[in-house]
């Protein structure tokens, strides 16, 4: 009983272990990329190594591409974007847009996996100085550098002597509407202090935090390490100011723990921006016209106990497509969205067969 | 290409929506549950509503299993316990014990889905007099109470006036060997000071935390309405010591924030006790032979980008079991399980076939 394929919309972690898993059920799977490479944002914004295992980001990406590519039953459609989508007897009727122009293309049920980009600071106000100092940096400019294993002060190209991480910049932010905690941006500064520390045994690292969200695991594997093997400072506090004083960058705000203002001169600050929905999740819910909810990530109506189903019948969502997710939801979310949607071509074809 | 059932082992969430999504496969599932009723642990233990959707927590078990009795490629084995396994070329012959005695079943791959336990405060030190006083108490006894749509003080049945919550007992505490974090007590204390609140709105509620990791939507979805609509009190502290005097308790400890010591009467003090392996979890790794980390959770050696794949091949793992999950986690883990479960038997059936 073949039924079309699954169409698997976006090539990182949750659209590739979306695709795997629908293959290895035995079912066809047609993987849509709007870029030339596979990867997804670890990839496209040059992660070094992921969190919270540390693995090479690229190693691991190759590897979860290569358990899609190397199986029969799935097929990439690279540089290529959903246009238009109309439901059909068995299914949806979409269609590709690429190099070649445009596809019609029969699929029994949808994946969307189009993830989320980082916060732009520059959408929020200017206090944190983002497009006027070149030392103050974001977490994925962090993370290129790291990938060269290098880290400078971008300004001089030295190596910095003091370097902090503000945690919450566009989390946890009603100012400018996104209320919600981004859930990975904790680990992430983290894990890239701890990376810092060990290029850089010199330099002095401290993040700025509210309440440090190392949930589950993180705690014993990423935060303890972080404060006794590689001595980074974490200070409560909130950060109210930055300014350029003799070539390095003062740091105002509040010690919330000490309950006194401080001001701590910085050569690199970096600004741990958090999760909003990537242009591709804005642009694919109107274009299959299912729900999203006010940020633009795709709605889950099912909530916590049906956490792949959209508001559209035979459409699932996997990964950050779906709001602030880490990477273990993302790949448990796939193989979910997997395993939903090949269901739901099967019952589909049965009812067809009857 | 039939092949054996998958076997599910435990019918909480996370072993209801495994065994859902694999009979929805079109494959049978057999679910194994060493208890009378499904619905694992918020059945169990009596959970009034869940966090974070405040949905009834018997109506959303009943809905969980249903989608599983009604379907005919599921067979229930209540009262039974998976005594021994060994494994045969085409997958596993496991043997059942149960109320008919022992029963001896095929099957093609195998999802432990055995949960967790809450952490039991008489196994730390008694510093927090959960044995001594009868006005301390766990938040499964405070959610048991909340399902009856009652709070009162234990020792006089009275409705209290000021009730605490104190974080963390069990989890983040390297004296006691539990480092991590349990992730879910932040939002579960959270959701049940709201629901004191409703039931008592003269009840001064307060939770005492280290962090408050309310990630992702908890944080708009909990924390925020806890602290505004319902004037939940957060402290952040470090509570030392709990005593009795004059009919209450007296809560000691040191407010971090504001950096001095406070001493508080309650009427009731909820220990959020985190979450340690089930003893089911921890007898069926052994039985199974599969890896088991320091504290008895079932291994994942796949890490972030492998969720459920354990040490034991065709043996996947979903929910708890794997260490501390909330329910998104452990639904999205379920289907992913499944995926893997019924692709693993497929691939065997395949291969035996040639």
């Amino acid at each position: 009983m073949p039924s079309d394929p699954v169409l698997v919309i976006g090539g990182g972690p949750a659209g590739l272990e979306a695709a795997r898993n629908v293959a290895e059920l035995g079912t066809r799977v047609v993987l849509v990329e709007a870029r030339q490479q596979l990867g997804g944002t670890p990839e496209a914004d040059n992660y070094a190594s992921l969190t919270p295992n540390f693995e090479d980001a690229g190693d691991a990406m190759r590897r979860m591409a290569a358990a899609v590519t190397g199986n029969p039953l799935a097929e990439l459609r690279l540089n290529a974007r959903v246009v238009r989508s109309e439901r059909a007897a068995a299914g949806f009727r979409v269609t590709l847009s690429g190099a070649q122009g445009e596809e019609a293309l029969d699929v029994s049920a949808i994946i969307v996996a189009t993830g989320f980009t980082h916060f732009d600071p520059a959408s929020a106000n200017q206090s944190y100085g983002y497009y006027e100092f070149p030392d103050v940096i974001t977490l994925p400019e962090a993370e290129k550098m790291l990938k060269e294993h290098r880290f400078v002060k971008p300004s001089t190209g030295e190596a910095p002597e003091r370097v902090c991480f503000v945690q919450c910049v566009g989390s946890r932010d009603r100012r400018i509407g996104n209320e919600y905690c981004s859930k990975v941006c904790c680990g992430v500064a983290s894990k890239e202090a701890i990376e810092i520390r060990r290029l850089l045994p010199d330099c002095k690292v401290t993040i700025f935090y509210i309440d440090m969200r190392m949930y589950g695991h993180w705690e014993h594997e990423i935060y303890w390490p972080a404060q006794e093997q590689y001595h980074v400072n974490y200070v409560r506090g909130v950060i109210s100011e930055i300014l350029p004083k003799g070539g390095r960058l003062i740091v105002r705000g509040e010690d919330t723990t000490m309950g006194r203002p401080m001001e701590i001169a910085m050569d690199v600050v970096v600004l741990s921006v958090g999760m909003v929905p990537s242009a591709g999740t804005k642009e694919i819910g109107k274009i299959l016209r299912i729900d999203q909810d006010k940020w633009g990530f795709i709605a889950t109506p099912g909530g916590a106990l049906n956490t792949v189903v959209t508001s559209g019948e035979g459409i699932f969502v996997a990964g950050a497509a779906a709001g602030p997710k880490d990477l273990e939801d993302s790949v448990s979310m796939a193989g979910a969205a997997a395993s939903k949607a090949v269901a739901f071509g099967r019952r589909r074809a049965l009812a067809a067969a009857r």
